[in-house]
């Protein structure tokens, strides 16, 4: 399969067609059409206090977006490719401005703890990842490796540690663990404050629950929703399709569409007829973990379409022996699709912007300053 | 609309089907087959920590019991009704039985304790039918009753002095509570060991993550899986729409059905069309709260319409001034489904059944009696 990296150049969905106040045509639009004069709006979406209050994006009679008529399977790519890595640069600069904003007020940076255990050479890549997006906007991070064998009790002594750290806000435990080690006991120890992944089922009941807000958004899910919220694309009572059901993204993603009053169905192995079910979507979340699972045919014409898949394959071609695919048959997808996030550069920057967006709200709350 | 009093006497789909290892023809369901000699275990639901491994309830290639070719809007009844009621005092009479065994064996009852606010009707008689089922099955009540502009501290004060007697083994607040109080900060205060209806946040997280088990499922969700489950009704891999999305059963239905690997979607009053998602499921939950919504022309002929709904209309000719109004329009969906529950005498009496269960086994854990 091809990869993406070209065709992430060609088609740039902007946060910026709202700022604009009207569509753009998809044929304007380019990398250049990001850059314009509406640089003063940095924020889309809604404050996640008020989630549930979305405002209307686009007069009501235009918001045929997601539902223009495209051949299927024509040779013409149809999508707006959904430059994740763009829009997480953006936001990633308003969190260092933030946290420039707090120092300078109190003399605090915000700090993110991680604790890795064992040798995944994903992980690895992950962990490295986030500690430099923590350098980049300010905020201070530590590291606790452990090795694969380690016991439980010295992961909860770790997560205990930093538990009372006054100066770790958030603490995060690369996933996934050792066999042998209990997440979900790992999880519950986890001080609630501090929890910036946000898998606590306190967390996740919370965001179920009308009338109830949790202190955190699951990082993945709450960076696809900004991906659409920055795109343009509205959600209120749009058909949406999750697929996959992990705590991590499918489960925390129906939960969070829904909270934007989505009407949403959730695909998992039991499906009968995932495809089926899948074409009426207007929206889809693919995060099954299966390479290539969702073909074009399984895409309504004009549906967006949102890869959460990361799924590495071996190649000893690329730099680290692996290259990411996601779980979109991209190829045929950007043919029917409306608008895509390409993997790499989709969702996967997204995931940890709202890593860093999440610790910089704990130490905010931590230290009382808005 | 014509009441279903009578309907219920005629079909009766019994859990005994599954009992029995096949199915039994409608025409031969009566009140008769009801009873067998399996009467050792009180639910027929998996337990919770086996809720994701259900058996096979019949060979593979005989589960068409949701898929019956039925003339859409004929004249007959296509339906088989699922008696609630009946259910619920096979439960209840076995639930009598374990309390009886537990008195024997360590001189304990359960204990219930009911909190009242106000004077509204509906609450009266729920709660008056609460503590029926109570002693009918010698689980010992308590009712506190608080007037309509009770303070949130009163209200606390009573859950808190709940929460630390132990004769106390479940509690539960009669919703809905006048507006100036707020029912998240009471359930938050409710003991979690204690918490029979299944309403506080990490109930509901637990119960929607993979790998955890909430400590109790609440009991209108539960209600109806059971309802399915004595009926022979398969839920893994069966599309089923939720209509509503309450915290107290919409949300947790949808999350149980999952459990049972259905493929759920969830309608919503923003769903644009909802009659054309409803009319795609094998299995309709109705909770939305609104008398008569869900027409004939909703259901997918076959599907199994599972009818939530207690909507009072006020009616003088009856007993209390009102009579109960499902969701659903029973005489045109009785003629579309397969399988329905009546409004009254479906999922009603089933709630009060899973509260007795649900009360003890709170009992059963705090006195660690098996």
């Amino acid at each position: 399969m091809m990869m993406v990296g070209n065709l992430m150049r060609r088609r740039v969905v902007s946060w910026q067609q709202k700022a604009l106040g009207q569509r753009i045509p998809f044929s304007t639009m380019t990398q250049n059409t990001y850059k314009d004069d509406h640089d003063c709006q940095i924020l889309m979406s809604p404050s996640l206090v008020s989630l549930d209050h979305l405002p209307d994006l686009w007069p009501p009679d235009s918001t045929d977006f997601q539902f223009r008529s495209t051949k299927s399977h024509s040779n013409e790519q149809t999508a707006a490719v959904i430059n994740g890595q763009l829009i997480a640069e953006e936001i990633r600069a308003r969190i260092a401005s933030e946290v420039r904003r707090m120092k300078e007020f109190i003399g605090k940076a915000p700090g993110l703890a991680v604790i890795l255990v064992g040798q995944r050479r994903d992980s690895q890549t992950y962990v490295r990842n986030k500690i430099i997006a923590c350098e980049e906007v300010g905020i201070v991070s530590k590291v606790t490796e452990l090795p694969d064998d380690c016991t439980e009790d010295e992961i909860l002594t770790a997560v205990s540690g930093f538990n009372v750290d006054p100066s770790v806000n958030g603490i995060l435990v690369q996933l996934p663990l050792p066999r042998h080690l209990d997440v979900g006991k790992i999880s519950d120890v986890l001080s609630l404050e501090k929890d910036v992944d946000g898998f606590h089922p306190l967390i996740i009941g919370n965001l179920a629950m009308r009338g109830r807000e949790p202190l955190f958004i699951p990082c993945t899910p709450k960076g696809c929703i900004e991906l659409l919220i920055r795109s343009g694309i509205e959600i209120m009572g749009k058909k949406a399709v999750v697929i996959g059901r992990s705590n991590i993204v499918g489960l925390p993603a129906s939960l969070l569409l829904q909270r934007h009053h989505a009407t949403v169905s959730v695909v998992h192995v039991f499906t009968k007829d995932p495809e089926y079910i899948t074409r009426e979507a207007d929206i889809v979340f693919a995060a099954a973990g299966v390479p290539n699972l969702v073909r074009g045919n399984w895409l309504k014409p004009g549906a967006v379409v949102i890869d959460v898949g990361t799924n590495p394959i071996e190649d000893p071609s690329c730099e680290h022996g692996y290259r990411l695919m996601g779980d979109v048959c991209y190829d045929e997808a950007v043919r029917v699709a409306s608008a895509i996030t390409p993997v790499p550069g989709g969702v996967g920057p997204m995931t940890i912007a709202m890593l860093l967006s999440n610790t910089l709200d704990a130490a905010k709350r931590a230290y009382n300053f808005t």
